[in-house]
């Protein structure tokens, strides 16, 4: 027989905390305190099943549900020693709502039922205090008529003003037990008024009516939205809890308060809380009073005059100390906690897991590890590893004063302050002369990259999470604030408005890649702490996982940065990056308006010292580990030039006439440069590009093998492979160079040849591609492009009505499509190492510092994920989370 | 034992046509020629498998080639009844390359091999003309020391240019005994100051120097390149001939000829051919004397003066149409000969399969059915389906006079004059006027749909066989030159200027898309016959294919020629193209820039009425037959107003400010449009627009149903499906659509709803898309662009290097990549039918008019393939042969 209510508390507990999905988090946690012998007020839990039921059968309750309840009031009433709808010693409920998954005020609630005409005067009596009485009377009535009996509250708060009025009183607090019985009175007429039927004293039907109202606002139109919003079945249910009232308001030996059993901005192991004496919980809420501290400590260093509880309610102080021990060894979590003070006596309302920053978070699972309530591994699985980045950047002073003028996406995390500036020329200008600045633009490109390493921080009007500006700055670990649409950014006149405020060059901006935030002046910040428990974490991670960590760099600095953090190599060195640097970008335009080989080759002869260069500073850094080059990927005219000026120094530079130079650049733009001349395309069409970059490396590698002491073997990538045939000619030409350089140094440089996966053709021809290549490492972005059709550029305009209508759970350039882009990943590696079974498989995709994704590369068998410098922990951490879920 | 050497002729025949591997073309039909009893000079072949020899062992003949070419040189000697090298009586031969495939003109002959100071004379005597074998001797050392000793014959035409002048000669037949004595010691005295040593005066020599030269000339670098060109392999080898010569130049009893069994131009059952009286078949090809034709009837109808052999030699014709006879009978096909009379005696030297227009092969393959050589299955196997394209369009007449400008890419078959204009609004207006236009522009746009339209042809100079203007051109059935690099087209200025010339608006121009030309003026055209042979082979196909056929066809005019040309209906109805029509432009470019929903609803209620008369119009066409409709797939940007003029003019309709207008132009533009906001996106973005198209259709087909009498059943595709959800949600607002119909009309309109397959992840998520969807059309453009990340419109950079490079072996926008696009569709057919196993299954991209493409479609089982109206006969005959391959 299905039990359909379960009572807690007075030695006759039934539920217990693993029983959440029948009892609700609520229920099931004061089912749990009851059990451990904590102070908790009886009560009953009614199922999740009947909610379920209800729906189901036409909003009508299960037969046996209604002798059950009987029984459950029956247990209140003898543990509490009072009756439900006694005139003399009246015992009130309270009934709330409970779900599976925490549903914070979605649902509705009912305090202080059980009070009619005739039981207020008992209550009354019983405490010796008319006017606390009264008051929950006509709280009672307001809040069940609102709840139960649609009738609004603003009715009554209505009421309450005109008596105020009429009496000239400003506080609640004015008025005396003449004034609450009038005010009763007239809450009644107005509820006679609206219904047609007086307000109900039939207390059975008040209890009636409040499960009900609680069942029905399951279906309320905010409860649905939030279940929709957090992907939480409709088919759950809540559960309702009815248990005995107590009260933190009938006098000052009374109190009502929240706690958490450490601190959830710190972690640090202290009890941190507030109370307010004589008050009920909605008034800690309300904000009209000025809560108290817990502790003395805490008292002091937050400067207030109020007492704590620790010096008012010693006693009771030291029962909540203990509660707090006891809860957190059995839970052996950091506990978020409501508690009432009835008389001296401590009532535990409810106990759940608390919510806490990243920094806390980590803290307190080290914490707890040290004190041995969990172990090393466990405090791996509870750190949600996508929080790690926030604590490797700057953040806002939690309490400094902010002036914000507009919010965007909060596109890369982390804090950062300067003058605004609006072109990426003024950034490196500014920035050389030793200023902080923030660029703003309406969008990023390709040319900006100098701008934004020059500047602390980006922010933009334009583009979304996977814009040119957040990739970009992600990969350089910049905080960036992308399509903040409300900033109208005025390059040409070098200032921004929004609203009716403007923001000139140079004045100061702070922007938080964390939340979105842009503010005007400095604000506060605090600088991340990599060592201690992080570090430790970081140690525990890289036992536990299979997967190697390397990273995306092509600059020494994000090369140092990614090797602090751990990286095992570099999976991506984006050689297209470093030809973007003001005193090379003329050769490189050279090269592509050149109109035949030779052209090309004397600008390249020019830029080939300078990449050797590049790679030799990358080759020393990494000091052996492995490093993936990418050869030259992006469509030819990201690096044209554009403007006339740009024009006439590039002419000059090749000894051409202007006006030729702007044909061939009109001839080289593309209608869709994603899937245009790009690529390897460009090593099979102008060879010479590809060669002299094998020469660079190679040299580089010879001459950094030569300083170490130790073989250098650089894996060089062909991106955009797409057939066996484009691999099997441009390796050959690769080869031919390494021949080469050996008859001339006598030496023959060590390396291998492999190719970015990242067209659909590419993952399904893998087997015969890997008849050639060493290696495949996965170009997620592009592949996520290919397969969906979905240019990560253009997808701003559909992408959020896509997942607003859920046809996608997320976006698919931030965690990867495991059921179409992973079958292709799946099936390229299946294929390529069929044929070549040491083949060597990574991901070099933004996916690469994504935990989901991390996880799926872990289940098929990657060897390592790479991903931009900052995200190196959080795929340290993913990875030994995924390798965990193997046991 | 390896036999190194086959003999043919006087009764020793050792080969058979079907060793043409071993012994090559030539040889293989020499050998069966003289099986049959034919007159064949006799001779020997040394086979394919000593060139092997030769080049794998370092240019060396194996060691019984020696004698087994003597025991050659005997039976040729015993045959004729002279001998090699004798003074009195000898014997001399040609030595000819001859390879598996025909690669004319590309490896060496030497002919009158065997001459030297003293058999000259003998030949003078035995012949009774000393002028014949001093002239033969002359040829002789001119060839034999071009290609065996590397003396270019250039030095003996000026030797002979030199005796002229001095003479005063002007023709070679002003040269008397005396003055070829003198030329020949000349030749003799240069090729002895060349090589210092005199020209070889042993035969034998000779011959080996031949037989050596004809093996070299297989890697010759004009053979390696054709070998290249055509895909033939370096290791197939040649044989080389050596036969005895027959002399066509020895007096007037003496001819020369080339001649088809059957006239190649036009496929008549005529012998078709011409001779030259006493002559060499150099002289043939050299074109210094006007040839005669081989009938009376030919002669008459080519209005020649000069006799036919019919009546010059009438016993040799005779027994040449005797030959002509027993060769078709035996090939059972259509003959290509080359033939010599020596003294009134006919050798045959010669024969293969012959070359023909597709108009020939039609008729010749029909004619040999009913004359019961071949079976009307044999006749389908036989005829190009490629080629059948060309049997649709007028023609140029072969022998009109041609003033060719430029050459260009030959995009759209067919040819076509007109008035040439530069606009689209022009070509509409003149063409509304009666005129005949040819649109020359740059490159096209979906903006100039109305111009392509209403022009006889189009021209461009930029863009591949696959750009805007060809792909359009080519659904349209309009003939098109596209890429004309060497134009420089002014649309401004309203001419064209071509090297020095200049084409101004009004001038006519012809353009033959069949070959690229671009003519000046008017030139004379043959119109296409459809009915006789084509239908009766149009008839044997339909009986043979599985494969339906439809269309891809969205005017009425392309609705029905697809029908005349037996269409089974249409597989593609793009609604887009419906909306560029000048008079509905402006309230489809006010629907886009609308800013919100009731501003498209306004001014998509002015489409509606538009879009339903499209609609019905095609249904009463198609009568009944399957109509598949997309619904909007392009990027809105597509659409939009460009210059100032339009921006005002949609402004003035929408009720908006123009700049207001141009800024959201401006918004909607993208930097990868095929992978933008398009297709079903639109659709799930702005519902108004499927839902106002959905309601047309159905209205339209409620309509033209009741007009037919009959259920008119559309097929609704929801195009660029990447994702169950979008097909689920879009279907469901399609499905309320029909419901609200129902509802108003009290008839449910019957309707099919599916999708296109086009992007890679749609392909593999398949199964769970066809839970939802009825049916399937794989647009294999869209998915060519993503699997490759090629982008069709900017491949023209790079794919003719990668087709140059073997990299792929065509343009994959042409023939479907079946190892990679083939793979997707398979699986997304597999995994379709898995789930829906009466899933319809169907191709709708360019491939479908393509023959190996519907090969492929035809093996995979899908059920139907469409393709533009003039590719139906190719698509029928397709996959008849695609069909004829099972058995």
């Amino acid at each position: 027989m299905t039990n359909w209510v379960y009572t807690f508390g007075g030695g006759k507990t039934e539920g217990r905390a693993d029983l959440r999905d029948l009892l609700g988090g609520k229920g099931a946690n004061l089912a749990e305190m009851a059990s451990l012998g904590l102070p908790v007020p009886p009560g009953f839990t009614i199922t999740t099943e009947v909610c379920a039921a209800y729906y189901e059968n036409d909003r009508t309750y299960p037969e046996a549900l209604a002798a059950e309840v009987e029984a459950g009031m029956d247990h209140i009433e003898s543990v509490v020693g009072s009756r439900f709808g006694d005139p003399e010693n009246p015992l009130l409920v309270s009934v709330r709502s409970g779900a599976r998954a925490s549903m914070p005020g979605m649902m509705d609630t009912v305090l202080n039922l059980g009070l009619n005409d005739e039981t207020v005067e008992g209550m009354a009596r019983k405490s010796g205090d008319e006017r606390f009485a009264l008051d929950s009377y006509r709280r009672f009535i307001q809040m069940y008529s609102d709840v139960v009996l649609s009738v609004d509250h603003g009715n009554f708060e209505d009421l309450l003003d005109v008596h105020k009025d009429r009496k000239g009183y400003t506080l609640d607090t004015d008025l005396g037990v003449g004034d609450w019985r009038q005010v009763v009175a007239a809450f009644k007429a107005k509820v006679g008024e609206r219904l047609g039927s007086p307000f109900p004293q039939n207390v059975r039907e008040q209890l009636w009516g409040a499960i009900g109202a609680v069942f029905q606002s399951w279906m309320n139109r905010r409860a649905i939205t939030y279940r929709r919003l957090h992907g939480i079945p409709d088919d759950w249910g809540t559960a309702v809890n009815v248990q005995a009232m107590v009260f933190g308001n009938m006098g000052d030996d009374c109190a009502t308060g929240v706690a958490f059993t450490r601190d959830p901005s710190t972690g640090e192991k202290r009890l941190y809380g507030e109370y307010l004496v004589n008050a009920q919980g909605e008034d800690v809420v309300a904000g009209i009073r000025t809560p108290q501290h817990l502790t003395i400590a805490a008292r002091d260093a937050n400067g207030s005059r109020l007492p704590a509880m620790e010096e008012t309610m010693p006693e009771v102080f030291a029962r909540l100390a203990e509660v707090f021990r006891k809860l957190e060894i059995h839970y052996r979590d950091m506990q978020d906690i409501e508690f009432t003070v009835q008389r001296n006596k401590l009532w535990m309302l409810q106990t759940r897991s608390g919510k806490r920053t990243a920094r806390a978070a980590l803290k307190i699972a080290v914490d707890m590890a040290d004190e041995g309530l969990i172990a090393p591994r466990e405090v791996l699985a509870r750190i949600d590893s996508a929080s790690l980045d926030q604590l490797l950047h700057p953040t806002l002073a939690a309490d400094a004063e902010r002036d914000v003028l507009a919010r965007g996406l909060p596109a890369s995390p982390g804090a950062a302050s300067g003058a605004v500036v609006f072109t990426s020329d003024d950034a490196e200008r500014l920035a050389a002369e030793g200023d902080k600045v923030i660029l703003a633009r309406t969008e990023t490109s390709p040319e900006d990259i100098h701008g934004m390493h020059a500047a602390q921080g980006i922010l933009t009007s334009r583009g979304g999470m996977t814009s040119h500006a957040a990739v970009v700055a992600r990969g350089m670990g910049r905080p960036c604030v992308s399509g903040a649409g409300a900033l109208h950014i005025d390059e040409a006149g070098q200032r921004l408005t929004v609203g009716n405020r403007t923001v000139s060059r140079g004045d100061i901006l702070t922007i938080d890649g964390s939340t979105g935030e842009i503010m005007a002046g400095e604000v506060e910040m605090v600088q991340p702490e990599l060592s201690g428990d992080f570090a430790r974490v970081m140690g525990w991670a890289d036992e536990v996982r299979r997967l190697e960590v390397r990273t995306n760099a092509e600059t020494p600095v994000d090369a140092r940065t990614a090797r602090e953090f751990g990286a095992e190599g570099i999976g991506l060195c984006r050689t297209e990056h470093m030809f973007f640097d003001a005193d090379r970008i003329v050769a490189v335009r050279e090269m592509i308006v050149a109109d035949d080989e030779e052209g090309r080759r004397t600008a390249l002869d020019k830029i080939l010292p300078m990449q050797r260069d590049d790679f030799a500073e990358i080759f020393r850094i990494m000091a052996g580990l492995p490093v993936t080059i990418r050869l030259l990927d992006p469509p030819l005219h990201e690096f044209l030039p554009h403007t006339d000026e740009e024009i006439g120094e590039v002419a000059a530079a090749a000894g051409v006439d202007p006006a030729v130079l702007r044909l061939r650049v009109n001839q080289l733009r593309e209608s869709n440069p994603m899937l245009g001349h790009r690529g390897c395309r460009l090593g099979i069409t102008y060879p010479e590009i590809y060669e002299i970059q094998a020469r660079a490396i190679f040299e580089a590698a010879l001459d950094a093998g030569a300083a170490l002491g130790a073989t250098v073997r650089p894996e060089i990538m062909l991106p955009l492979i797409a057939t066996r045939g484009e691999f099997d000619m441009l390796r050959a030409r690769v080869d031919r160079v390494a021949d080469g350089l050996a008859a001339e140094r006598g030496e023959r440089p060590a390396y291998l040849v492999g190719t970015m996966i990242e067209l659909p053709r590419a993952a399904l021809r893998a087997g015969e591609i890997a008849e050639g290549a060493e290696f495949f490492s996965f170009g997620t972005n592009d592949l996520t492009q290919t397969t969906f059709g979905i240019s990560r550029d253009d997808a701003a305009g559909f992408l959020d009505d896509y997942i607003r209508h859920g046809i996608l759970a997320g976006d698919p350039f931030v965690s990867l499509d495991v059921d179409g882009v992973g079958e292709l990943v799946r099936i390229a590696a299946e294929r390529g190492r069929e044929s070549r079974p040491d083949l060597k498989l990574g991901i070099c995709g933004e996916h690469g510092g994504d935990p989901a994704s991390v996880a799926f590369c872990h289940r098929i068998g990657l060897d390592y994920v790479s991903c931009s410098p900052y995200r190196v922990p959080v795929a340290r951490l993913a990875a030994a989370q995924a390798a965990l879920e193997d046991d």
